[in-house]
């Protein structure tokens, strides 16, 4: 995890320091991104970007104009298979907690190993649990990618066996929101869903492109509240992000769940696109 | 802002820069401190480091040592009057959100310049809003002090009126919980209370300080919850802190609130002992 000052920068320098009055530090001000990066490309690009920019906007921050990623990306030469983080931070400044009128932002890029995870996890799917940790409802929050993520941070250390590949959070008033680290996608047979994110929770970009491409395929899309009975009457539950793309989940507490036949169909739509880091398309 | 190297140690050394990989600004993993100084000397510090070590532990982090902090304090040479901020984070590593299994704490410790607040705000009182951004319910979080502050800057980043000294955050739920950087007293006539922080906010070491005082002065207190209509009932209503200690609240949302008696009981308690930097003990 020690950062090698050639695969990052910090204000569009080489660099892998933050003083320690950064707002991102003190108070966890500011939006990120992580990107699979293939074929020396970051992947899903312009959706990350808008998402970091509506973060921006939600949290009253002046969003880096492209180009300042545009120029970070191409100083870095990506290598050919990556990870890479985009963060911005209100910097410095501010008496307390008030936000100064004209933030000064910090922005870090940073290229990144590949996760190292077992082939079989997209091939036979992942075995998943409940977390006890929950999330807690805050419209103003949801939906963005901040900077304060002592939830997931709880939530991803309640379980240390590696068999286990993701933990689902449920929300405070207990619908099923996501995985510590990945989004859902629930096939209900007649439509593919995904879990409501205007007061809690996370937008997969992933997710996001999925449900698009589903709905090019014919699926019905939808948004909307999901809840452990749904994922238990599911045809299929999937767990997507940008980096891995997409895993079955082969068991949920112990109990088998079934394989949504969309498991394979957009598979095939991420390795065609190389739009993630999938062993077929990374060792194809 | 901007960090002077002398006024601030990282890991023990005089240093003003963390790695961008650090927890404390990837995912907001950490908690903090705000302590006043007062005769060269940090206020309240047992009770500070109590829960600092407290956070630390909900959060599953080993806390640093205190004859860190102490060997840190020693090493800053503190002015006669200033700010402390300690900061632990579970520092750098870890996959992901997943916590490593032994972290390598970052500790921060920095001095800075005393708030500047107008004299009145001690004497007459301060006029307060309430905020719109309200605080999520989160057991998990409630109580300690944690680098997940993003709730309190959309709050501050509601006014910029200068007459305003501070707003009053209410939970999801409708409960009054405290300020965007400071606790609430209630007085009650026959008790004296303070919001439970058993599932949101943050249990205020000022706070506490004055109950105790206060219950050795005589008055009945109580941890509660509390709502609109109790603060308008009040016989009236203080905001308190480490740093400014206690200011009463001459008005809020444009209404009159009456004086506590108890006011001037617990300023005296905080000048006597020199706990805070009011006016009368930086200026006596």
């Amino acid at each position: 995890m020690s950062a090698s000052r050639d695969a990052c920068r910090v204000n569009g320098q080489p660099a892998d320091l933050v003083g320690i009055n950064d707002r991102g530090l003190r108070y966890g001000d500011g939006v990120f991104e992580t990107l699979a990066v293939v074929n020396h490309e970051p992947q899903l690009w312009t959706r990350h970007l808008e998402r970091l920019e509506t973060g921006c906007r939600r949290l009253g921050l002046p969003a880096p104009p492209r180009d300042h990623w545009h120029a970070d990306v191409a100083a870095l030469s990506l290598p050919r298979f990556a990870t890479l983080r985009l963060t911005a931070t209100r910097g410095e400044g501010g008496r307390g907690y008030a936000p100064p009128a004209a933030p000064q932002i910090t922005t870090i890029t940073q290229s990144g190993a590949m996760p190292d995870r077992p082939r079989e996890w997209w091939h036979s799917g992942v075995a998943v649990r409940f977390c006890e940790t929950r999330l807690a409802v805050q419209p103003a929050l949801a939906g963005i990618k901040h900077l304060n993520r002592l939830e997931q941070v709880l939530a991803r250390g309640e379980w240390t066996d590696p068999v286990v590949a993701e933990g689902l959070m449920e929300s405070m008033d207990g619908r099923v929101m996501e995985a510590t680290s990945s989004n859902l996608l629930i096939d209900r047979g007649d439509r593919l869903c995904a879990p409501a994110t205007n007061d809690c929770g996370v937008e997969g970009i992933m997710q996001g492109w999925l449900l698009d491409r589903a709905a090019t395929l014919g699926a019905v899309v939808e948004r909307t509240p999901i809840r452990r009975e749904d994922l238990w009457q599911a045809k299929g539950v999937m767990l997507v992000n940008s980096l891995i793309g997409l895993w079955p989940v082969h068991s949920l507490a112990g109990h088998p769940l079934p394989r949504s036949p969309w498991v394979n169909r957009l598979q095939d739509e991420i390795v065609q696109t190389g739009a993630a880091l999938m062993p077929a398309v990374v060792e194809p």
